[in-house]
């Protein structure tokens, strides 16, 4: 197991992490600045920029990424939907492709409208066909410009909203249905806060293997959770065997960024963002 | 299927749904003047009015029980602990003979201190070991006086605090370990609520046939949910495809009542106890 402690060179940081405190060109400088070698940005983050200025920025503060975030939201109540979203799908993996991501982060959506709390149905088994279905669509055109899809399987507490893809097995049920030769181009990003209580976890982690691990993220399941979405706690601070997961992670094969991403309403995103990302560095150290 | 529309001869009010209006004793007289057969009352709500005079209640008014609520909270950071819980699901298993309940529900317990933020230790595994061994040591006693268990496996999202047990498919495992007769000794209390978003949940509804179905719980998913806890739908308010579930039930051997479990903060315990046990007569018709 890679020892951690000692310097922060395999921390990347999910911009969503510092998202209240400065605009992606801010992030990305004050990452460099700490040394801090990785970045995740999200979608929304890079438009409010421009996709070319973050790459030269990239480029210029020899920064690189450790996944794209996100594609996916398939699920749609009818096929001008279920299209949109295949086409929205295809403009993030070309952002990828521009961005130089290892990999692109699906979220692969649920109940359409339930996010909006007016579910167009309620068929969960549908939203998992067309997650299945919207994933092999697009990782037709994804391996034809050769970026990965890396499906994110998410807590069962998003299942309605979020994603429909809420255990690992489930995500590699996905991954040898539609990339049975294990090629590389289809695979997981295992965020910790999502699988943390599986029992089953480690079991999949082995089954997955270097060929599905396609990113890793952490944060902390802090007890009391007070918010479904945004209440995600900094390294330590909650109850994940951080050091024990990341260990059979690696055991598993997994050799690349272990990537910050927290969401926090009520804590993280109200302090000020030099703090945020010294204690990212200080935590990554002693408790990843 | 059975036709739940006409009547609800299989409905029975799991009496936290009203816990704050009214002491059992009121609740099981509301319950009986509106022809609701059956309740599934809590320890505490019990332990308020008198075992005894509960008992010599349900007899009265011809009440049964679909379980009671409920064992477990097995694990412990010490052997005094762990003696303790023991002791406690001693008691909890007299006083399910004494109301004649069907089975004794078990919310396991998890990470012991989590509950109150400060958990003792972080090792879940460690935490699910001694939830088997402590039903293990509890099924000895249970069968002597002929109790039936139910494990409650609930939503992943209470897996640091209330129960490590999260799937149908992790709890019929230990269910397998400890009970591989499948004698009705030890099974499950299935509750839409925890366990709607599984993949697996109509597979494992089947593996789990009539020997281990020894309870339903209804409600439903409401989108947002706003607490992990307390924010629980009334039937039709939500996503989850109560049909389809009951059907699966059904279909795996379940013939028993269809008990509804409501908490809830935000909305029905503040509003009158009169016009949540009519709202879940009328939606146990057309909606369950």
């Amino acid at each position: 197991m890679r020892d951690f402690s000692q310097d922060h060179h395999w921390l990347s940081i999910n911009t969503a992490t510092v998202r209240k405190q400065w605009a992606l060109d801010g992030i990305i400088d004050q990452c460099a600045r700490r040394g801090i070698r990785a970045i995740s940005p999200w979608r929304d983050q890079v438009a409010a920029v421009g996709l070319d200025k973050v790459a030269r920025q990239l480029r210029d503060t020899g920064t690189v990424l450790s996944g794209y975030c996100r594609g996916g939201f398939f699920p749609a109540p009818d096929a001008a939907g279920l299209k949109a979203a295949l086409d929205d799908n295809r403009r993030a993996i070309d952002e990828a492709c521009t961005l130089g991501a290892p990999c692109l982060v699906l979220v692969v959506g649920a109940l359409p409208g339930a996010l909006e709390g007016r579910a167009a149905y309620k068929d969960i088994a549908r939203a998992r066909h067309e997650v299945r279905d919207g994933i092999a669509a697009s990782l037709d055109y994804a391996r034809s410009v050769g970026m990965p899809l890396a499906i994110e399987p998410l807590h069962p507490m998003q299942a309605a909203e979020r994603a429909c893809i809420n255990t690992l097995e489930q995500a590699l049920d996905v991954c040898d249905a539609l990339d049975p030769q294990r090629t590389g181009a289809l695979g997981v990003a295992l965020d910790v806060y999502h699988v943390w209580w599986d029992p089953k976890l480690q079991q999949q982690i082995e089954r997955a293997g270097r060929q599905r691990l396609l990113a890793y993220h952490v944060c902390d399941w802090l007890t009391p959770t007070r918010d479904l979405l945004n209440d995600r706690g900094m390294m330590g601070d909650g109850v994940v065997e951080l050091r024990k997961l990341r260990g059979w992670v690696e055991q598993a094969g997994y050799t690349g960024f272990s990537e910050v991403e927290i969401f926090s309403t009520l804590d993280w995103w109200q302090r000020p963002g030099d703090e945020v990302l010294d204690t990212c560095i200080a935590r990554h150290k002693s408790c990843v």
